[in-house]
């Protein structure tokens, strides 16, 4: 919205199935499927992506089944990385699944054979943002525990490996230390999509452009109403749809 | 199994769905509708919800359309504490979709209309648990953080409003003190269903009595095999089904 204002927007949240960083691939790739299927229903002309744990074990299958043009978050947080780090020292937090499938190691060393990259799965967080619990010390000691065996590694540059986690920044960076860059890639998937739409003028001219958002959810609690308000700081309200 | 060895037992672990006590009332009916047709299907005769979050919210959804004897563990737990209460002072735990159901308050008051209920959802407890992280000062912090304002209430008794947090039973028991009775249905539900079979001969003839179980889940990850043999104590395999 902020960096390609003015295009119509549909969101899915698949609130009935979360968290999906405890699952397994087979599953994940089946939520994925539904929920692009469902997104182009409602008249989605192009997909992103916008989770770590789907981007990771479910690109390679979509983008065999669906014809239209779909972005992840995983390779614009990689080009991010790669061009912030000196020493090519990387670290990367993410669910289970995320860090289970290899992807992050894989695409960075494509980038940079003589990387080093260490990974470390962080299930407890997601729980603890859906809580709310960004302040409290309990979240503070899981994720200093967490990043304990990455401080050793001497890494430069940390990737946020799920989207949840930058609602964590300000801890994480206390905890990993101020010369590490955290790598955050929601605003870069955002400019990757601006580059693919300044070139690709034939699938630009058929997005909507009335800067509508539509919000779809498969489930809707009040917690999740607390939450995504405080997170989102828009009144929107979500419209729950069974898939 | 231990209670009335014998019987045939199909399990089936929604995985593929889970937590269910962060998700709507409407959510958790339609999963337990599936799950019971599943096990129907699958030859069950008698079905036993083993799960707070669905007994709370399905329950009677379940009853109306079903026409086996369907248990659950609210009532179980709430005769068990009725019973070794002396004050009338209760505290329950649970999910969040358990505590806001406000069943078990309703339950209490109608066996002891002078009862006092004080529940608490205590949401980050199912992730510790399937983390496996048990033993760690983290969960021991989080729990005396969720167990505080009981403290203050002077409660006699607390019900273990989840299935997973008997395997927390131990640091509960330290943080809410030693005189406080822990109250967990899980035995209670296996000796109900036991009387109920001793005066429904007709029914309990009609059970297959060879002894064996059937583990069916709908999502199997390495850490689900992990921390089930942990808990379960039992090399037998779970065969993954999509429901």
């Amino acid at each position: 919205m902020q960096k390609i204002p003015g295009y119509d927007i549909v969101y899915f949240g698949d609130t009935a199935h979360t968290p999906y960083g405890t699952k397994s691939p087979e599953t994940v790739i089946g939520y994925t499927v539904k929920n692009i299927e469902f997104l182009l229903s409602r008249g989605a002309g192009v997909i992103v992506i916008a989770c770590n744990t789907a981007s990771s074990v479910a690109t390679a299958q979509v983008l065999e089944r669906f014809a239209v043009p779909i972005f992840e978050v995983i390779t614009p947080a990689v080009e991010l990385a790669v061009n912030s780090s000196r020493t090519f020292r990387f670290g990367v937090i993410g669910t289970r699944a995320t860090v289970t499938s290899g992807i992050y190691q894989k695409k960075i060393i494509e980038r940079q054979p003589a990387a080093k990259v260490y990974s470390i799965a962080c299930p407890l967080l997601v729980p603890l943002v859906e809580e709310g619990w960004l302040r409290k010390p309990e979240t503070a000691m899981i994720i200093k525990k967490y990043l304990q065996p990455l401080k050793a590694r001497q890494i430069d540059a940390l990737i946020l490996g799920c989207t949840h986690y930058p609602l964590l920044k300000a801890v994480i960076q206390r905890k990993i230390g101020r010369r590490v860059h955290l790598i955050d890639s929601s605003i870069s998937v955002a400019e990757d999509l601006k580059r693919f739409l300044d070139h690709h003028v034939e699938i630009d001219r058929q997005l909507a452009q009335n800067g509508r958002l539509t919000l779809f959810v498969s489930d809707v609690t009040d917690q999740f109403q607390k939450i995504a308000s405080m997170t989102l700081k828009t009144n929107a309200t979500f419209e729950c749809v069974k898939i």
